[in-house]
């Protein structure tokens, strides 16, 4: 049976876990992510020997093109470039196939996730930040530039704010950052406790945050029109707690037609949406069979 | 050399010409709309007949879903699909290739237009509507019920109008309707024109409704990751009055490093970019030559 292993690149752990390609996760691990290219590279090659797999799948928390197989990922490799592509596959023995993490969420809800078998999928990753991957018939979309999805600037209200003029519009009002400086507490996930708990502010905090995410995800449905709209990201660990809102918001504005054939869910992934979208790609990119689902 | 007839179905009147594969125009005619799938039918096939072309290409202003065959424009045919490509074929000895106008002027910006050559545009058509053409990595993006590009629903202001009820957000505050509602006028035009002797009441409702244009397009920006956005459409025959605004606008909200790649240009073939559309559109489908722009 064929295997390949997954490789999620996050800001702070490195994650991977083998695939088989009915989309069976096995020794699923977590590492400190390495933060300079050789540690990077060291950590996957060492993964890649010891499981022994037929192609290798990348996800990095940034950009990555493809034409020069350059990644540029300030979190993990400071503010230039690096050519992860080439030193990967200098040490390994194994076709590497690298994508933004993104695309790979996209991928991975779209195969073995709740998307499964669609073909117009918009995943919406709301943490710290807001980033989309965006699957139109079957593709991923990703801008001339690779950088297509940076929807945490999108303009959702014309009354500027400074905070604004660093992370965008949309990212400050509905992201973790944001959730938090609205209720007046440390941290987002402090906001969900208290919420839980049913405290005021932080109940109003998240309904704030949740009106914004309606409205971000309306216009996807507006100009993707996706068959579903499928919501993930650490602040998603709320879900049950923002999802009516964000649907009932997202009626208000979205074009009709379209809205009334989207649905809009919580990931059925979780945390691993990364994961399972690397292990797709390596599938993909090595035309390895990957069960029935077409993506082309 | 190979001729094919390009038809721009507009909501009161029908544009036809014959293009070449240099992109060259010629024969450009302009009849009333016929408000039957018949009448329809008739103008195409007498316009295709006698100008013995090798194929003909549509645009209709609506929805066309290609899998079926049936279009939907309410302006034209009423609330019901009608058999738009299986009627045309069986009049017409020659491939007919169709699509929506958003789709179509996208096509034809990128084909002979200010977007000559990029893989990645988006065409901004505003008029009494609001609806964008996206071309991604060469690729028209239709979305999963053809319905991709609802632009005017984009919603850009948490303030909810009444307006928006009926249009969207974004065509509200932004499309020829909306204008002459803030001037206290009654058409765009008359507004435009107002402007253009420095009333004051048409200068304030035009740099509003470019305040929001500024906006919507930095959400294309942001999401899609364009080389290009060409305003066109009615509107624009202010752009010079707007564009200034929109640029800045645009660069206020939208991802700075997407931003500061993509160009704002307005259409460099005005009314007829739908008929451009057309006949590119003819080409790709017939895989006849089309130059050596790239489309797939």
């Amino acid at each position: 049976m064929t295997r390949v292993l997954a490789v999620d690149l996050g800001g702070t752990k490195t994650s991977t876990a083998v695939f088989n390609d009915t989309a069976e996760m096995a020794d699923r691990r977590k590492h400190p992510a390495a933060h300079t290219l050789e540690g990077t590279v060291a950590q996957v090659a060492s993964a890649a020997k010891e499981a022994n797999v037929e192609a290798v799948g990348v996800i990095v928390p940034g950009i990555y093109t493809e034409r020069t197989g350059n990644a540029w990922a300030p979190n993990l490799w400071g503010r230039d470039e690096v050519p992860l592509h080439s030193a990967l596959m200098a040490a390994i023995r194994a076709p590497v196939l690298i994508d933004s993490d993104r695309s790979g969420y996209v991928l991975g809800e779209q195969w073995a996730g709740a998307a499964r078998g669609l073909s117009d999928v918009v995943f919406v990753a709301v943490g710290t930040g807001i980033g989309i991957g965006i699957l139109s018939e079957g593709r991923v979309v990703r801008g001339a530039r690779g950088i297509a999805g940076a929807a945490g600037w999108m303009a959702l209200d014309p009354r500027w704010k400074n905070e604004y003029e660093a992370v965008g519009c949309w990212e400050a009002e509905s992201a973790g950052p944001g959730v938090a400086r609205r209720a007046g507490m440390g941290s987002a996930e402090e906001v969900v406790a208290a919420a839980r708990r049913d405290d005021a502010a932080a109940v109003e905090a998240l309904r704030a945050a949740a009106v914004y995410l309606g409205m971000g995800v309306a216009n996807l449905i507006s100009l993707l029109d996706p068959q579903m709209v499928v919501l993930g990201g650490g602040l998603m660990q709320a879900g049950d707690l923002l999802l009516g809102t964000v649907r009932t918001e997202a009626a208000r504005w979205a074009q009709p037609i379209a809205m009334a054939q989207t649905r809009i869910e919580l990931t059925a992934l979780g945390e691993d949406a990364g994961l399972f979208g690397a292990a797709r790609l390596a599938f993909m990119g090595t035309r390895l069979n990957a069960g029935a689902i077409h993506v082309s």
